[in-house]
């Protein structure tokens, strides 16, 4: 089963309840929640304030992508504020399994995020402390960028390899996902995939969320 | 006459919409947006994109008091997305009179704030960059602090030399005002009040903004 | 009364317990610990280890002087090992007011630092939340330095200020202190005098602790 | 034959000279120094004196493992304290082969450290300007950690290509290490093993250096 | 075909336009310049007013090596003054595929550098977004260093993949270049050598460029 | 009388030699050098390479104005090029009287740099140690500035201290010094005036620099 994330970076910050109640409602599986501090990447966007407004408005679990230098400053508030999944920046955690560690502790799932040039192997020694991967396709923080298919073959290599090993790890892509990038990702393996302006910058938001998500569960009876 | 300027930090942020609405609707006269980046304040809160949001919202003039290192990069940024006032730390600001011409040259009032501990003496040669000082009267970022009241000689220092030379500047405090506390600010000068969870942390909002609004306009009149 | 604050960075790190307790013995009134950390001095010494294994070795209290970025993160750290005093830079503290109530959250009393250079006027607005404050007559961190002499007319003046305002400041002076330039110290107003090579580095350190003494304690009745 | 280097960072910091000599004697083979600058890592624990105090009270070689970010600005100052081995973190160290280069040319033996989730790939550029490999078995400058087997294999891998190519590096492992752990690490092919808390927190420290190196010879032998 | 590319580092930087001339004359195929910040590496050379400068001068190709910390500021800058490569070191890109993006929207060709540790496996996943890649044979930034021989294998492993995918990306290396070194460079792959000192360190630098040239054309034919 | 120093950041950096020689000639006091790092000020100019080039072909002396982050590291690189003077930024020297021996030490002129807005009260307690004080009249390292008349008070103030006290300090102001602007510097106190497109953008610089310098003396001799 294919799960869509919206990112609520897309969406109008005015009235988030009710933007996260209508992709609940349309089906979304996880609600996806941006964090970038103006130093890892060059943009501001919002903090565990926002986790903890939302989590009395939705059942979802709400995915948190640390955009952020110095994570493990933040986790704890973020795993008070309600998160679910915390996701770090591997290029942000020289001690990258302390860091896991704790989220965990938390009570939090754990997640580490590739950006398009990072490979694979940054990760293999501590995929027993991973939840989740999140593959970028775009570069985070930066507007107007395309989908990068240049990521989908790390993709089907982390895929390859959880499936060997037969390790508990979902796999996320996040970037330029819409009712066509959907397909190669889902054969490519991924199991989350993340939707900002193709579901919030549609009218009709259910519907632009029921067709993303189709499509990629078409992708997987092939 | 006094100016009260809600600060959303202490708002629901799930329907924010709603809340600057009331305020507006009660009497404020700015809404006070507190932007932290993790880095300046141990807190992350909100950016760009939240000043974005409640622009087309509100008719009241958006005030961004910047809690960032470094913030000449962000200042176009904030200036594009509505901002009315933009503040920096003096702390922050190695090239203090640039980043003040940088703000007005996007069409914004410039605003410089000064922490608990920091003299008067440090802005005295940019004040006709300066539309607006910021007085914190608790340390910004850090929660659950008591109103400073040795911050207020600071207020009324610089209330004289304004007036002695005639300075179109507004002062601003923030920081545990209150009914109470809101009384001497304005004794010592000050014309805009910042107030978090005394308005927003009130079953009834607008009751408490004017209740607020008139402590201190009774201060005036005295 | 005059107190002295032995040095241990210029003990013999090999033998501490026997080294303060020599000290102690000789008539010290509190043992200071130097901590650097590489970044906001150009050397790194030592860290809440120290002062941990020092504090069931002597009943004096210990003075611990932070030359370090960020010292925030290290407050409760060194409160638990048992420190007494805790003294930060104003130099490495954007948010100076905060890190003076943190230290005495934890029951420590706060001390600020002064650099040679550093004016008087950057603490006048703190001095209700300080208990010392030390002014270095060396440049800290850097080897092979002379007492500054131009630092004692910034002495004087806060000496003044404290006795003016009848606040209950310790002042204590750290750089280059000996039998002869103890005498314009104690002069201008210190209370407490560091004293490390002119200690350590003697054969005697108990005969030499008491000769620095006596002649602070002359000055003191002229 | 397998050496234990003691970590003092677990010993009685009042009197380190007692403390090394106890396990000079009972036949450790180097004395281990942990230097943290709590920037690299997030405590702060001991620099250049602790290493010169304790040259002339051991004969032993002193290991240090610098985890301190920026290290070549300290590389001269542990050299000339008396360092024999001194160790750098591939995370810190944008330059990697320079600062080995830096290390052998004040005549010191030349390290890398690996956290515990750093690919052996990173280093296999520069083996030739490498005389021992330290693999971290916890994360460092966090307490109450256990040790990690994940490491192993990366252990295993270094191990294989030093036999290969018949190069001259020891294999040290940090982190855990005690009568049970030791015997994988040996296994897996490391040479030294750093026991801090295993030695330092027994009564008897001798008996139980004697006891972690008999356990980790034993596994020789198999 | 071989290409010369003189580094201006070695050049007389009181005359430049003159020195630059005389290479172009010899037969260099393009202009090499050394941007350090003085944080990246510990020097500080030259920056976007050189480039300004020897734009009008020559009609080679600029090649910009930036040794700096966060490159994406500056590659405008860069730009418009007349770059026609800009190369940034993965060890300063935390999210190296914008920046590669970033350099070619300015219509210059973008180049990464490799310094003498760093694995090719780095790069691999963005080989799309690279003109030119550039691997260090000295550390970049630090005097008196020799050619790094143990760097070949990384050009010639670089080198088989460009062959094996055919793709349209020049192979550069810098340091200790000269009439030896160069052989094995060529014969590793590379098709762009910087040479400095070898050229602008010799009376007769016409002469000296075109002698490196001809033993680097020697190897190609072997 | 009033010294000029032309800048050569305005100057054509292919020819140097040509330029420099041409302002001596026509009266030049010293040739002042603004190095920037693109991190104090966001630009990247020259280093210790453009000293030590231009050593040779001038006999005036090398005024070098460091706008970069720790000063301390290059102090003794620009000495040995061949500074005169080398002054440093209050806002770039947590250690300012340590970075002022420092720079005494190596036989230079040590000066201090003051930004627009920073009180004249940062360095009146290491006057001993100033042989220079710079007052910037623009904001340094950006570009597009006019003279700001502002920062004269604060030369009228610092001039008054030093005749009072009878101090060996000059003056030298920067920043958008031409023909009429150099009226009001000289008259509140400055010695030497820094000019760079005043001279170099002129098609005569002879010319240029002299009219300027006439205009300075003028306002001396009312």
């Amino acid at each position: 089963m294919i799960k869509i994330a919206p990112s609520i970076l897309a969406a109008d910050f005015s009235k988030l309840a009710e933007e996260v109640i209508e992709v609940e409602e349309a089906g979304a599986s996880l609600i996806h929640i941006d964090v970038m501090d103006g130093h890892f990447v060059p943009n501001i966007t919002m903090g565990p304030l926002v986790v903890e407004a939302l989590r009395p408005v939705t059942k979802l679990p709400l995915d948190v992508h640390l955009m952020i230098e110095n994570p493990d400053a933040y986790i704890e508030q973020f795993a008070k504020a309600g998160a679910d999944y915390i996701t770090v920046h591997v290029e942000a955690c020289p001690h990258l399994h302390r860091t896991l560690q704790l989220i965990r502790s938390h009570g939090v799932k754990s997640g580490v995020v590739l950006n398009p040039h990072t490979p694979v192997e940054t990760i293999l020694h501590v995929l027993d402390e991973i939840d989740l991967v999140l593959f970028m396709t775009v570069n985070p923080g930066f507007g107007g960028q395309k989908f990068i298919h240049a990521v989908l073959p790390k993709v089907k290599q982390l895929s390859n390899i959880i499936k060997e090993r037969n390790l508990p790890i979902e796999i996320e892509i996040d970037g330029g996902v819409d009712e066509e990038t959907i397909i190669p990702c889902v054969e490519a393996g991924a199991t989350i995939l993340v939707a900002g302006s193709a579901i919030f910058g549609k009218q009709n938001r259910a519907e632009a969320l029921r067709e993303i998500k189709a499509a990629g569960e078409g992708a997987i009876k092939k």
